[in-house]
């Protein structure tokens, strides 16, 4: 069976996704990870539409593209004046691609009332804007938008589109169902009957409105399409494009259909968490196959049986799109959970008394506003700090934090910090551009001289929460701190009422882990 | 035809999901919501397993429960002892509901490996297990777990299990698709060939590992399935389970089929929040119906065609899930949503400028890490201060923050603010639980003989977040405030490299806001 082509819109249609925004520069980057996954196409953007767009094909014309196709986005021509003198036309050209995508009216209903034209220009200007591309040189692919809608209100109109695009000379006609309602027995019935007249390369693209993006693209595989466009993660307008990070990996692992190279589908979670973090977004943690909770394990049970056969829940091997099993922590837990941790951390486990001693204090920590189901480090620097023989780095004394804004002056934070290594009291103060950075770099200067290592770790992320206060807690602020270093990243919380204080525990944790790691 | 039993499990299956816990108490208040909504059963816990769980029986008994059932989940006896002596067992009569779930081994893998047992004693037990709570007067539902995969390994001994719950005196029959990776189109052969053998009332149940869990309920119900069990919002292990939001909205409005009574199913947008709400998880904003962008429109073309045609661009009317179309105000954003923007919030805009002011103040601000996208109040706030007779409520001059740590003495926050209300010097100072607590009561302190209005506001939520520096800004801290009064919740907006200068920002507009709609 052939390969599917698979059609990366992430930097357009994504960015239409509220929340998701990219600058040029990034989209350069992420240009080239979807390279490097193998992806057939990448949608650099809209030249007509932004500046920002404009400079992306510029920048994109001086790399060397290993797999994939820059393509250009843009809309047929206006009614009045054809191709030549249209100003998106001319900025598709401009953007010197291999490869043209425009999008056309489909549904009667956006021809006369959005358009506010009629059916017949409407086919007219589709024919004319692929047919004035191709002369130029350029591949193109047709869009049809709200195909799906269009054909339930006029089918034969519907068609006649398709029809249009393809005497203009489009390689591949898209079907979207740019609206995302449509159910897969919905799209089944109409890709069948337009087979019936169209024997054509089709692709689609599909948006998540009725959830079922995903399935419905690959209904239409299924039935013949050649390719799939969609977003990584599924960012996209609304409740986002198909993901193809499930459609992917669907293909190749449950139907047998390749569309990336040989063994780049491992390299599948690393691009999401890519994407996530260059457009400074949070994971959705639970996204099928990428998320950081798609094979983790809770239940007692689940872990218990994880450890008996590793097939029993999960469906496929995580290692497959470069994932992996994990456990997790939590008042949940049972005696399983703990014991795989401290494997994991090579601690070693001094007795039954240690285990139910720390599952006791994630509980009753859980229950006081703290969450270690991302703070692994934090679980580790309990599991040590069990063991007999480990000795804290250092001690806390006192901390003071001032931020002040004085008229004229401006804002201005700084920390003291008193704390006991070895016997020696070392008390030191820094400025900071805020409270925590401050507090940082001050209990860094006193450290410094005795772990030279503090050095290399940094502040990669900083999180806070404030968990409500309805359930008869008083309100807390939950801090979550993730440090790297040149090797690893760590993750460790804190939780007071007091932010400073929730802040402070969660450093103290994450260089207290980051020394006993090191050393 | 008839209407198809919605069966709730967030209350348990839900609680798998990493990041996802309630309180007994949480488990009540969400409880009585669903059955608000109107679900048939609601499955309120694991007695068995913790003693959380059996709280919540024991208050369910008191309450007087509308439109659901409450049902008690557990495992068939042990192999050993049969149900009599089975804790579990014995742990589930004691819930004392009319209704009990019980899961049993459906595939040989788990038979052997994890339970440890046989072919035939799994048969007996699944047998005994149902037949027992029946004999004690209980309604039974039998889950089986593994159907499809134990299905796909022998799909004679999948249909055993089946028929020994049948015989045993189950009312229905639910195929588990626990692992979550089946496609619907082996969903659709397994179940067809299943009815060729077995005519008994069955049910869905699906998680999402494949990204299919919607999907798969919804061809389970299209070839006779009776009851759907899922979560609000498709919480649940791993990826989560079936989103009943989803399948709700899909069988009522895409489907026809009717699954809550007449009416209910605008109250899907509000108990999606109250359990994101309850459980303090951060709502997805881009979930199918229920999302805050699942109608939102970001992308100037959109906005610009949505008002010249409201479908066109949304796939059901917002209002029949109690959703509402929204548009976003981004640096993406053209006049037509700045204008729709003044429209909302009332203000009158004197000319173009004004909105062409605005539109270039969010983009340069969006440019520093401020985000408004979520920030609608901030938005308002830049829209009213450009009218022309506009005066600030306050004017700040100076403020400072302490926040100090002393051994033997704990923690301190404390804040002095400055400002001018109505040519007046106002200087005061406050203690708090935190900094921004301290400067937020110290700034109330201030203006409440000025502005009575003020001591109805409080602070719901704030979030904080680091965005990265990798673009060549400063690292940036950017606050998210949301802040109620008797009637309304509005959000702001603050960044900066400080977070108390991005918090103290957030909390002036919040407050600068507040007072400009109760004037």
């Amino acid at each position: 069976m052939p390969a599917v082509q698979i059609y990366d819109t992430t930097l357009r249609d994504g960015t239409q996704s509220e929340g998701f925004s990219l600058s040029g520069h990034s989209k350069i980057r992420l240009a080239q990870r979807l390279d490097d996954l193998g992806v057939a196409f990448i949608e650099g953007g809209w030249p007509g539409s932004n500046p920002e767009d404009a400079e992306f094909f510029e920048r994109a014309r001086d790399i060397e593209w290993k797999n994939a196709l820059i393509t250009a986005f843009g809309s047929t021509c206006r009614v009045k004046g054809g191709p030549e003198e249209d100003a998106n036309i001319r900025a598709l050209l401009d953007a010197r691609t291999q490869v043209c995508t425009i999008f056309g009216k489909t549904w009667t209903l956006h021809v006369t009332d959005v358009l506010l034209t009629t059916l017949d220009d409407n086919l007219r200007i589709i024919e004319q804007s692929v047919a004035y591309l191709r002369a130029a040189g350029r591949r193109v692919i047709y869009d049809a938008e709200h195909f799906f809608d269009g054909y339930r209100a006029d089918p034969l109109y519907a068609l006649a589109t398709l029809q249009a695009a393809i005497r203009g000379g489009a390689e591949t006609v898209v079907l979207c169902d740019t609206n995302g309602g449509s159910m897969p027995w919905e799209v089944e019935k109409t890709i069948g009957e337009m087979k019936e007249s169209i024997a054509h390369p089709f692709g689609i693209h599909t948006h998540n409105d009725g959830d079922c993006a995903v399935i419905n693209a690959l209904t239409a595989v299924r039935l013949g399409a050649v390719q799939v466009q969609g977003t990584i993660n599924g960012v996209g307008e609304r409740c986002g494009n198909a993901n193809l990070c499930s459609v992917m990996a669907n293909l190749e692992l449950k139907m047998g259909r390749r569309c990336l190279p040989e063994g780049r589908l491992q390299k599948l979670y690393e691009l999401s968490h890519v994407v996530d973090e260059v457009a400074n977004i949070t994971p959705n943690d639970h996204l099928p196959y990428v998320g950081r909770s798609a094979f983790a394990h809770k239940g007692g049970v689940h872990v218990a049986a994880m450890r008996r056969s590793e097939q029993s829940y999960q469906h496929v091997a995580p290692e497959r799109v470069g994932n992996r099993m994990r456990v997790v922590v939590s008042a949940l837990s049972g005696r399983a959970n703990i014991l795989s941790k401290a494997e994991e951390h090579g601690v070693d486990v001094a007795s039954v008394d240690d285990v139910v001693g720390v599952l006791n204090e994630v509980k009753e920590l859980e229950a006081r506003g703290f969450s270690f189901e991302a703070a692994e480090a934090s679980v580790a620097m309990m599991l040590k700090r069990q063991q007999p023989d480990y000795a804290a780095p250092f001690e806390l004394v006192d901390f003071l934090v001032n931020v002040e804004h004085r008229q004229g002056r401006g804002i201005f934070a700084e920390a003291m910090v008193k704390v006991k290594v070895k016997g020696e009291v070392l008390h030191t103060a820094a400025e900071g551009n805020g409270p925590v950075n401050a507090l940082d770099i001050a209990l860094r200067k006193a450290l410094l001289g005795h772990y030279p290592e503090i050095a290399s770790f940094h502040l990669a992320d900083y999180k806070v929460r404030i968990l409500d206060g309805r359930d008869g807690t008083q309100a807390i602020t939950r801090v979550l701190i993730d440090t790297r270093s040149a090797d690893r990243v760590w993750s460790t919380v804190g939780a007071s009422a007091n932010i400073i204080e929730a802040s402070w525990q969660a450093l103290v944790d994450a260089v207290e882990y980051g020394l006993s790691v090191a050393q």
